[in-house]
């Protein structure tokens, strides 16, 4: 196919350039992207110019005004951007690292060690600041990235990734590195998704239908994320009101992210107290759907609560908006086979102050992060402490949860002999 | 379709299976895998006259030789399932570690913790040997099996499953955690390769062909294994005399193996003392397949020797025979850089005494396995220490090298909070 080549040549250009950062140095990969930052920084203005541009596109296309401020870009923004850099710059390197390392029987000493997994692909949405944290967390990991971002976010995005690439070229960094995919073709994304041998990872960054068209597509391997059906299940022997100010945190907080509780689980036992002071809560703040026995539950609702009946489908919503369903179950093994047939793997919470139902459910409810007595928020890079995040893998293979570097990264195993033969 | 709903129970019941086995600890594991053991080793006599069936209808088709002692079974080859069996109930409990844990600034306690992977299928050819291994180091490791044999094996896989899953039975063990694809149709395995949801991993085990078909058809995660077209470099530095044992050893131990050798490349200036030596050890065992400057280097051929010109596809032939290609270069660039571009980053070594070459070569090389001074045959999961191994991982994504147990787990978050919430 025609198509098929007019990405060839960039494929190849990261590959070698590749080749080339896998053996820089923490000092050489820091200095680039400090270099890089300070090029951001300087070129604000001509970033914004081009953000400007975008903007106008959008709103002359009808773009919505949630979707315009995703795009935006202005100085506080690019201050982010820098100081994200920054951040990377200052977690140490994830090559290198001798993970175990032992002597056989005949001598031979075998060490793993960590070296980068090769040539990233990310397909993104319209925010532009994922350009300037996903290259420098490839470039920290000693891999080449490619990048795809949204068409509304074209001329930012090719603005920003020459800051980049001016900065590393003056910083003696490897500029080739990094790239932009901006014919603005779809076939672009198809081509990216079929490279097989030349992109190691495809990291879809968005919204259901963009990651699922990725993972059905893909001949090169994915990390799905993102996807967050989240459940907090409220025991029997929960303290009500610190259930109450959890869930307004993980549904309220920012509903829009993937970690925000969608379900809530309430055991029928706890249902009469802790249903009326959630009510309460949330009344003019957010929609609640509740099955028979929690609306029941509420007694006569307060003023300016929306309420309606939850349906079958709203089990297997992530509505990443201000409503929340409320299920009541007769059992924990009830919410734990809810959790496990609608939820998404992402991030699932019992409170409780029962040993037995927290270990229950820590042990047999399957998702990523598992939370006790906490709000589902915290699934996150940075509360985790990993500095910077790529995503949140909802998948089980190669990685699992908030990524930091360590996605980036495989393993190698270095094996040194004197002569050492197999009998 | 409807062969699609052919295997759906299957996959249904293996799920089920899982989410059960997942909850038992290494006591009950071990005490089914012994029963297992105990249920074969009882049942022999049964295997072994399943396995005379599968010989019988082989030979009538005419299948090689070869072939027919990759099938056939007997007492001593049971004996050596029996212990495979038993040297994985040795093995540590993969499931339950911490592999890292931390508390947040806020007080929460998170903890990183293996956990099993899920539903494995293996799609393997004749040995039935895999069927005994494949199911013992899945069942450590917590995961269902879905064991894809091939159909000349189909009679002693049944009989083997069948003493498995007694003595799963037997073991209060969980039997329908293990079960095989057994119609012999081929759109099985196209069911297996698109069972999304359902299958966690596919490993292909067997020949270049069905690598290639199910990296290239699967829509689950893959771990391709096995094909190695490994180098040894003789360095202007190697030892001469240790470099023509480890040469031999590499080839003639065994061809068929995925991490012999199959092209020496040497440096020009070592050609002279080398290449005679190598020659007269592998006359009247190897066939030579020389570039010209290492023809040359040979000098008058030593009797018995079958040599040939080299020709281009020779670099890129995993012979698994007693075909050895050998290639001059000029220098460690072009050793690095034929081995980046021909290899399949299973094994590559280098033989010398020079410490720059050496660690040159170790960082320069992209491969599972990048070996100083040592045969490449050591790329083995028992020679490693691991006890047993699913096969080598080839590809960079989620394992790599020899896999143990480990390539069988991933990980979950567990966070421990006392009502914190995110501001």
């Amino acid at each position: 196919m025609d198509t098929q080549e007019s990405l060839l040549p960039v494929f190849e250009s990261l590959r070698r350039a590749q080749e080339r950062l896998a053996l820089q140095n923490r000092l050489q990969k820091d200095a680039a992207l400090r270099a890089a930052a300070e090029a951001v920084d300087r070129r604000r203005a001509g970033i914004l110019a081009a953000n400007g541009k975008d903007l106008e596109k959008a709103r002359l296309s009808g773009m919505k005004e949630a979707l315009i401020d995703r795009l935006l870009l202005n100085e506080r923004r690019i201050d982010g951007m820098v100081e994200g850099i920054e951040a990377i710059i200052r977690l140490e390197d994830p090559i290198g690292r001798v993970r175990a390392g032992w002597t056989a029987p005949n001598g031979l000493g075998i060490q793993q060690v960590t070296v980068p997994l090769g040539v990233a692909a990310i397909i993104y949405e319209s925010r532009p600041n994922v350009t300037a944290d996903a290259f420098a967390l490839a470039y920290k990991a000693g891999c080449s990235i490619l990048l795809r971002g949204s068409s509304a976010a074209l001329e930012s995005n090719r603005a920003l990734l020459g800051a980049i690439r001016e900065g590393l070229a003056l910083g003696n960094g490897i500029p080739e590195a990094v790239a932009l995919a901006d014919s603005g073709r779809r076939e672009e994304v198809d081509q990216i998704l079929g490279a097989r041998g030349w992109i190691d990872l495809v990291l879809p960054r968005g919204g259901r239908d963009l990651i699922r068209r990725v993972v059905e597509n893909a001949r090169v391997p994915v990390i799905e994320t993102g996807e967050g059906n989240c459940h907090i299940y409220v025991d029997r022997d929960a303290d009500t009101a610190k259930a109450v100010d959890i869930v307004e945190n993980a549904k309220l907080r920012k509903p829009g992210a993937c970690n925000a509780v969608e379900t809530i689980l309430v055991h029928r036992d706890a249902a009469g107290d802790f249903m009326p002071l959630l009510a309460e809560r949330l009344a003019g703040k957010a929609e609640l759907r509740c099955d028979d026995p929690s609306l029941k539950a509420i007694g006569p609702p307060p003023a300016g609560l929306a309420l309606k009946n939850a349906a079958e489908e709203d089990w297997s919503t992530e509505f990443l908006d201000y409503i929340l369903a409320v299920k009541t179950v007769d059992s924990l093994d009830e919410a734990i086979a809810h959790i496990n047939r609608y939820g998404t793997r992402h991030s699932e919470a019992i409170l409780t102050n029962n040993l037995k139902a927290a270990e229950e459910f820590r042990r047999r409810v399957d998702a990523a992060c598992v939370y006790v007595n906490a709000s589902t928020r915290f699934t996150d890079g940075g509360e985790f402490g990993f500095g910077a995040e790529l995503g949140i893998s909802t998948q089980k293979f190669h990685a699992r949860g908030p990524m930091g570097l360590e996605a980036l990264t495989t393993i190698k195993y270095l094996i040194s002999g004197s002569g050492q033969v197999r009998p």
